[in-house]
């Protein structure tokens, strides 16, 4: 058995944060831009969040929920009127305070004083508000509930200390926002939306979920409930990544959503919002990410095949180039998980081997390299970034199936992949969590310095609130940990509560998170 | 032959600016949001916007254009560098200046004084100077050319007087750019996005375009050449729709973008920059609309069939919305215009006949009412947006086809219905521009009062340059005209400048515009 020389300089188990920034780095996804806090997203990410973008909108649309756009803007007052959500985010937000710039006379540009805003703008960290402004104007009676709306945009909001894809001062997201009738309608949103970014996670990005509620502590500003997807990375982390919250009748009472019920009386709308963001590629990275690069499920890829001639400069690599051609049009004819293939035929200049290693650290699911032995044999040199190396030889793990047989087969490998990324993050997510832990010192123990990537513990707790929740926070900080959500359809609690020693009433996740 | 009572209060020849507003409000499409100069873009008019971004997306990426996202916020030395493209932009731009707000004490929000920054961010007006400092870091050699990137983003120009899709302060685009090694490659891209924004123009949005270069006063600021493709609106103003522009080196050279060629030495590049915007969806309403609403071509409808069940609240309802069902599932089975059919059964409370004039005002291509009697006969009610009146009745021009007839013509009815609609299109221009005029009287005549919506004309000119150019402008501008732009392949001048009387030059068309 040969050591494998990986295609990272910085493993997982070494340091996982600068691996993470690695990985990034080397698959060519995004780069800090020069302007604080804000990210260039370059094609290679940008192409995963599309196809993020694609497969989610697919199923925001089926659910009958309606895209639309509103302003990047919003004023001052929107903020001032619902007064726990102006306390959760009235802190660091860009605000706008001028519209127009002047010369200052030694050739640079400064914000006209003239031209000063009489009331400054936010641009939106989340678009309740001004969403809740226009659910204002068109509803008017039961007849136009539900109103279901999404909206894909850019937020900002400022950070101070910002992490790649997780934490950006802009940042890319949809935002769902929905008015219903009555509760029980608004609650079954709140969990329809809960259980479509499940299965957006689990099914598209191969990344298992836990799916329940926020403790109050941890609710969106305003919120009745918040419901999240938490997934767990493989430093035993937790990542936020995706929610959904019942805003009861306060936005809509802020925002004056009014409708005339069937009797003719006037009601309050309940809302809903729920929302998923860039932080997902960040997840993706973080789940599926390996010590040669990353490895995109093939489902969310922007192309699952990448085709390498070993091109030499000389007249021979016409026929090369020839027989690459028929492969690529074979391949995408077929189809893969519902979908055409996608398949990139690479003929920029280059060195084969260099090229290659460049599609291994991206996760490019499948290579093909070909060079004239191949095409003499009739074959291809087939390359499964899920199987990348011989363990033996300590090379890459290459097969030589027929051209024919490649062409056949792909779409069953692919499919395979998808579902063997998923399997393997779950195994792992599972063999993380522990259950055993019934009182404090287990738990600092269980989080403790020798446990280099400890994941997560479900343990039973008493709910408290008010003043009793603030003081179990404070021993969750002491450990640097926090409340994740209550899982659905786990057993009833049956012991006693790890912070308080009263009865407890649930199972909740305790973990260290991004 | 009865007169024909229109779905709309105003007619395209009485009022053409208020028709247009009524349209927009009419289909459901926009409305002002309340922040200054931003509108909301409702779930009718952007799920057109969002029909125009898959059809120009593919385009854009068929010609191996890289998707990427760059920031929102420009720090102001950026505009600083770039002499001539701070003169044009510098002027109406949203300015950051804080990034926190805090209680004024008064139950209000302020821009925390502590929190102002050091140097003010600009919102992007367009973002030349932000992806040309990502492209000099991702530029080294030769083999990194072309960079074909673009972007689809929202970009902020402040208005003063803004007309919903026409002119906001913020706007939905996409924005390419591109690097180049050589001139002659930049000017071949230049004219490829040109050719694209034509193609897309005509066979996707059915809005035929004259397809130019911009004189020098309409130039993009800074650029080397602007190309533009303009389309003709009914009452004869003209819509830039789209432009191209050449840049030669001078933003290479304030953002640093260099290359080694094959050669070993250091070379600046050629860029290139193309954007088409939400403007786009004001150009639609205006070529295609009617006194009855909008008009979508069927490529870009978001729904091309409604169909639409006389429910009665009876328990007949259910036989009847089966046969619809049937009838749903059969047309989802087709494709038209190379996509699956995009149909929509609308089982909304309310009257078949009022829901029935939401969807002509909106422009669905073809709806579908379906009551007992057709269900009885095995037939649906046809009723095609592109042929809605019957003359002699003054009454809708429902057809009678059998339900599987209807299924089976669809697909011909709607590619029908996308060229109709662009002949139609092309008649009207093609009708509305001169090319008799040769002097100024003429113009003047050509644009004066009694003419209400006076087309364009094609004038030659001699393309004076600096204070000969503005003289010129300045005769335009006393006729409240604009240069369009010099059209492709028409034949060499051979008259004189109807501004200078000196010897033409070229070609070039004048119009009012928006």
């Amino acid at each position: 058995m040969s050591a494998i020389r990986h295609a990272l300089s910085i493993k997982r188990e070494d340091d996982f944060a600068k691996w993470y920034q690695e990985v990034i780095s080397a698959a060519d996804m995004a780069e800090e831009s020069g302007v604080r806090g804000c990210m260039v997203i370059k094609p290679w990410g940008f192409g995963i969040w599309e196809r993020m973008q694609r497969l989610l909108d697919d199923r925001i649309k089926a659910a009958g929920v309606q895209n639309a756009y509103f302003p990047l803007f919003i004023p001052l007052a929107n903020f001032e009127r619902e007064a726990a959500h102006v306390e959760g985010f009235a802190k660091e937000m860009a605000v706008v305070t001028h519209h127009r710039l002047i010369a200052d006379g030694d050739g640079g540009l400064i914000p006209d004083p003239e031209a000063k805003l009489e009331e400054p703008l936010v641009v939106r960290p989340t678009s309740e508000t001004i969403i809740g402004d226009a659910m204002s104007r068109w509803v008017q009676s039961w007849r136009d509930l539900p109103l279901k709306l999404n909206q894909w945009a850019n937020v900002v909001r400022w950070e101070m200390r910002t992490r790649m894809f997780l934490r950006t001062s802009e940042f890319l997201w949809q935002e769902g926002h929905t008015a219903h009738a009555d509760e029980a309608e608004a609650r079954v949103e709140t969990m329809r939306a809960l259980e479509m970014y499940r299965a957006f996670a689990e099914e598209d990005a191969a990344i298992p979920v836990i799916a329940g509620e926020k403790p109050e502590n941890e609710r969106f500003p305003g919120a009745r409930e918040t419901w999240s997807i938490e997934a767990m990375m493989q430093d035993g982390k937790a990542l936020q990544a995706g929610t959904s919250h019942y805003l009861g009748t306060s936005f809509a009472e802020a925002a004056n959503i009014r409708y005339q019920n069937r009797e003719g009386g006037q009601e309050l709308c309940h809302t809903v919002s729920w929302g998923m963001s860039t932080r997902m590629v960040g997840g993706l990275i973080m789940t599926h990410g390996d010590d040669d690069g990353l490895r995109v499920p093939p489902a969310l890829a922007p192309f699952q095949i990448v085709i390498l001639p070993m091109l030499r400069g000389k007249p021979e690599d016409a026929a090369l180039l020839d027989y690459c051609e028929g492969l690529h049009a074979g391949l995408a004819g077929q189809s893969a998980l519902g979908e055409p293939l996608r398949v990139l035929l690479d003929t920029r200049p280059g060195k084969a081997a260099g090229k290659r290693w460049d599609w291994v650290r991206k996760g490019a699911p499948i290579i093909l390299e070909v060079g004239s032995r191949d095409m003499e044999n009739g074959v291809v040199s087939m390359l499964r970034r899920d199987a990348l190396w011989n363990a033996e030889t300590g090379k890459p793990a290459f097969q030589n199936p027929a051209r024919e047989t490649a062409i056949d087969t792909i779409s069953s490998i692919l499919s395979d992949m998808q579902s063997g990324l998923f399997a393997e993050a779950r195994e792992r997510r599972d063999a993380n969590i522990t259950r055993e832990i019934d009182n404090m010192e287990g738990l600092a123990e269980f989080f403790g310095e020798d446990r280099r990537y400890p994941g997560w513990a479900e343990v039973q707790w008493s709910k408290p609130t008010g003043e009793g929740l603030k003081a179990v926070e404070e021993q969750l900080k002491a450990l640097k940990l926090t409340f994740r959500n209550v899982p659905m359809n786990t057993p009833p609690a049956d012991g006693t509560c790890i912070f308080t020693g009263a009865p407890a009433v649930e199972r909740i996740y305790v973990a260290r998170a991004y």
